[in-house]
């Protein structure tokens, strides 16, 4: 079968190879590493930040490497006071993604990447510092008016974030769950945001307008919002009786349900499912949405069985029970994705080639051209 | 050969049928066209309004649809309070792409498409009339502090932009250019942009989201910023000798000179150019820099005939000779192609599937976890 055949019967480029990477396995079948590294070890052991460092750097970081890394990530936390003024514009009721597209691309100006990406490392850490920011800075503002400081004890993006989200000390428990959810949402291979970064990153362009992009398609509910649709899901349902009833009948009416089937993985389903599912069980003090929840897998199990669960499903319920609001799902995707889509940066500009496919015509024949006062 | 042979050896998807669009033929032997109608013809008869209209509907527009339609767009022009006061904090010196891209991105926050994007066909028009007055309001107040308005007695895009750039009436002919070089720029099929366009489309994220991504993509110099490195080339040569010499010099170091040669389309050239070539040739009045565009035309025609000039070639000197300043040269490139990235958000959005490819796994073999302690 040709290219063309190929890709025509499937479409949306799936299973189809755009170039190399060596930064993760991702349906390979040896399971979902990060430079070597199963993602099961790292969301056990690690920091977010070690993981993060890992990406930036294609190597875990000593204690002394990793002490330093944070320092710098932790002075990166500020928000200048332009972008302060331009989350201020901003009005309730808008997608966070939105607003987080707005800072990135704001910073491309006010912080600008030099021409020759010399700068490319230390502009990676303002990213990983200054997005949680961002979001828990326009979240207090518009609720309340209150101007946050940066100002904190929490070390880490999982505890800062947290911790200026809702203006008080985390538990060490949501820490920790969050910690695991930054380190397995963190890199992905080439799905549709990580591909825009590189798409944006082989024209040569800076690095603040390629999250920026990237920002702009993790924003769907195909991708990056589906947990936000997944707990749109669950939360329906306000009992385990009425979720088994009610995903029967959307299955009866062959509606897609988020949070279910993954293109990359097969049977065995996405890896990531089952280490946030512990959280999640772990985090919900048997609150009926875990029991939801599993009543949704099970009659998915039973009814469709080639769509496993995928990582946002568990983590949509072990967001809710840390108290965060549905539509921060996705902006914290971002504070962790971030870190993937900058190691697909650095790489396509280390061995960069234009990405340019072609598309097959199926538009009209060439027209006559017929003066405006004839038509 | 596998498709991965294939990807592997080109690298880029160069060649790659990344989908199906009915929108532009480009490379396909038969021209470039726009839904059926060829750019020559469009270029000499038409407004780029007519264009546009043509790119959003499919349908070249009768005079009252044109009429209507450049109404609606003139209605689009103004900023907003908030919009105004993001581009004041914005200090000179960057590149106006990243302005650009900062206000589609907050756009997409102070005026939302709406979640069945019931209203994207007037978002699109309010992107084609917003982005003339982003480019011209952020320009004269950086220079000078002006604050300018949104009046007008030109009742085009490219007439507007003209005078509000320089705030003063356009002369004819400069209008009628802008027309050309505005169709030109406008559509090109799954270029860098469009692509990355079309794939934040693909995960149903909304259209501001999108054409903030596309800006990100075009900003490159091996992508929209392609313009603006041609005329750095033509300008830094003082006479017709100097510009052989230097670029038979560039040509024995192994330069990349921008403006000649275009993965689409093979030794015939690009079709842009001879058309813009013409302009640039009026608007020169015998200026020495067309006699230099055309002396390295010339030596790349002997010395490198495989590649040929491309549309940003001539585009570059006919801008100067507008008196547009080089950073602009891209941005121009915007308020053009948001036609041709809006027309495929709409095909990708009627036939959706998600864009996701994969990659080749370089990286290195299952690696065994070490505690941090122990690294």
């Amino acid at each position: 079968m040709s290219i063309s055949e190929a890709t025509k019967k499937q479409g949306g480029l799936a299973g189809v190879v755009a170039g190399e990477s060596a930064i993760c396995t991702c349906g390979t079948g040896n399971g979902l590493n990060y430079y070597g590294y199963a993602i099961e070890d790292l969301a056990e052991h690690c920091e977010f930040e070690e993981v993060a460092y890992l990406l930036q750097y294609a190597k875990l970081p000593n204690a002394n490497e990793l002490k330093e890394y944070k320092s710098k990530i932790i002075a990166s936390r500020p928000l200048s006071v332009e972008l302060k003024a331009m989350l201020k514009l901003i009005p309730k009721g808008v997608h966070p993604m939105n607003v987080c597209q707005s800072a990135v691309a704001l910073l491309g100006t006010l912080e600008a990447e030099k021409d020759d990406f010399s700068d490319q490392d230390e502009k990676i850490i303002r990213l990983l510092g200054v997005l949680p920011s961002v979001i828990c800075f326009w979240h207090n503002y518009i609720n309340g008016g209150k101007e946050i400081d940066f100002e904190s004890k929490e070390d880490t993006i999982a505890g800062y974030f947290l911790e200026k989200l809702h203006q008080k000390t985390p538990p060490a428990e949501f820490v920790k769950a969050m910690h695991c959810s930054l380190i397995l949402y963190a890199e992905h291979e080439f799905n549709a945001s990580t591909f825009t970064a590189r798409i944006c990153a082989s024209t040569k362009s800076d690095i603040f307008s390629a999250v920026a992009g990237a920002i702009g398609a993790l924003r769907g509910p195909l991708h990056g919002g589906a947990n936000e649709a997944a707990f749109g899901l669950i939360s329906s349902f306000d009992n385990v009786e009425d979720a088994i009833a009610g995903v029967n009948d959307k299955l009866a009416n062959k509606e897609l349900l988020m949070g279910f089937g993954h293109r990359v993985y097969g049977l065995g389903g996405d890896p990531r499912n089952a280490v946030i599912k512990k959280w999640s069980k772990a985090l919900s003090n048997d609150h009926k949405l875990f029991a939801i929840s599993e009543a949704i897998e099970n009659v998915m199990k039973e009814k469709r069985p080639s769509l496993p669960p995928n990582a946002d499903f568990y983590s949509a319920s072990a967001y809710h029970f840390m108290g965060i609001p549905t539509e921060y799902f996705t902006p914290i995707f971002i504070m962790s994705r971030v870190s993937g889509w900058c190691a697909h940066i650095k790489e396509q500009r280390a061995n960069n080639k234009l990405i340019r496919p072609s598309s097959n015509y199926i538009g009209p024949e060439p027209m006559k051209f017929i003066q405006i006062h004839q038509r």
